[in-house]
C-alpha cells in the first residue's frame, strides 16, 4: 500500500462506496460493513458516518475514538455482505472471511490489506452520537493499493443489491468555480 | 412521476449519487449540486446534507426548513456540472438549465421534472449546521419516473470525474440479519 494525501480522501468516499470499517479494543479486532457515511468536509477531511449500537464496533468507537475505513473492490463482494450479517460478539470476522490485517500509522485499529484504501480515522464529535448515531470522523491517514486502482468499489442500492462503477465520465473543464478540487 | 415509498428511499441515496437540491425562498425557486449527502436512519427516513454559506440555496434551506433532493441520471451529466459552478445569486438555474419545474406535495420546493427521483425534505435538526453546514433532513414524501428508472446515476469522484453505475449484482440471499430491508 502506499500513503495517499489525506486532504484527497473526498475523491474516495464522495462517490458513495459501501465499505468495511475496522476497530481494535481490548486486544480484539473488529470489522464491520457501513453503507451510511459521507464526506462533511474537505480539509482538513471530516467524514460523517452512521454506527449504531446494534453494531458491535459501537463501544469499541466510543471508547477507543479510532477507526479505519477501509474501501473494498467487487472482488471482495460476498465478504462485504456477509460480514454486515454476522456480529463480531460472536465471530473472528478477520479469521472468518480470510482478510489480512496490517498496523496502522496514527490508529490502533487495523488495515485491511485487501482493500482498495485504507483511511484511518479519529472521532472529533460526538455530539449527534446519541440521536443519531452519528459520529463526525476526521481523517489522519491514507493509503491506497495501486494494483487495485480502476477495480469497481460497490455501492450498496439498500435492499442487498450493489451498482458496481462503470463507465468514468470527465467534465473536470466544466469545473470552473471549484477547479481546485481537481488538482 | 410516481409516488414512491418515502420510508424506501434510503434504496436511492444510500448507492451515493451526486444529486440535485431545490429551494424555493421568496418567490426565487434555485437549484444546486450536492456531493456531500448520506442516509442517517432508515425509519422515520433521516438524510444527512451539507449545505453551505458558499451556496446560494443555505439561506433558503434555513429560512424555509424545506427542499427537495432530485436524483438526475447521466443524461443530465453536463447540467449537474455547470448548476454546481454558477451561482444562484446571479442565475435563473431553472431556465438557464432548461430544467421543468413541477410543484411537489408537502413543501414549496419544487421537484425537477428531468430528474429520476424527487424526495421531499424537511429541515428536522440544525444542530451541527453552523459547524459543519450539516441539516438533518427528514423525507416526507418521494416520487419515481418509471420511465428513467435503470438508466445511470452518476457518482461524484470528487473532481470532476463521475463514474456511471455499471453492472448491478444481487446478494439479497446472503443479507439475512438486515432482510427487512430487502423486502
Amino acid at each position: 500500500m502506499e500513503e495517499f494525501a489525506v486532504n484527497k480522501v473526498f475523491r474516495l468516499l464522495e462517490p458513495g462506496p459501501v465499505v468495511l470499517v475496522t476497530t481494535s479494543f481490548q486486544g480484539n479486532m473488529n470489522v464491520m460493513t457501513m453503507g451510511f457515511h459521507m464526506m462533511v468536509q474537505h480539509e482538513p477531511p471530516l467524514i460523517g458516518a452512521i454506527i449504531g449500537p446494534w453494531d458491535h464496533s459501537y463501544t469499541a468507537l466510543k471508547e477507543t475514538g479510532e477507526c479505519v475505513i477501509a474501501i473494498p473492490t467487487a472482488a471482495l463482494a460476498e465478504k462485504v455482505v456477509d460480514i454486515g450479517n454476522c456480529s463480531g460478539r460472536h465471530t473472528d470476522k478477520f479469521a472468518t472471511f480470510g482478510l489480512t490485517s496490517s498496523p496502522a500509522g496514527e490508529v490502533e485499529a487495523p488495515l485491511i490489506k485487501e482493500c482498495y484504501a485504507n483511511i484511518e480515522c479519529k472521532v472529533v464529535d460526538k455530539t449527534l452520537a446519541n440521536k443519531y448515531d452519528l459520529f463526525i470522523l476526521e481523517a489522519v491517514k491514507a493509503w491506497v493499493d495501486p494494483k487495485l486502482e480502476g477495480q469497481p468499489t460497490m455501492h450498496h442500492k439498500g435492499d442487498g443489491t450493489f451498482s458496481l462503477d462503470g463507465k468514468v465520465i470527465n467534465l473536470q473543464d466544466r469545473m470552473v468555480k471549484w477547479k481546485q478540487f481537481r488538482d
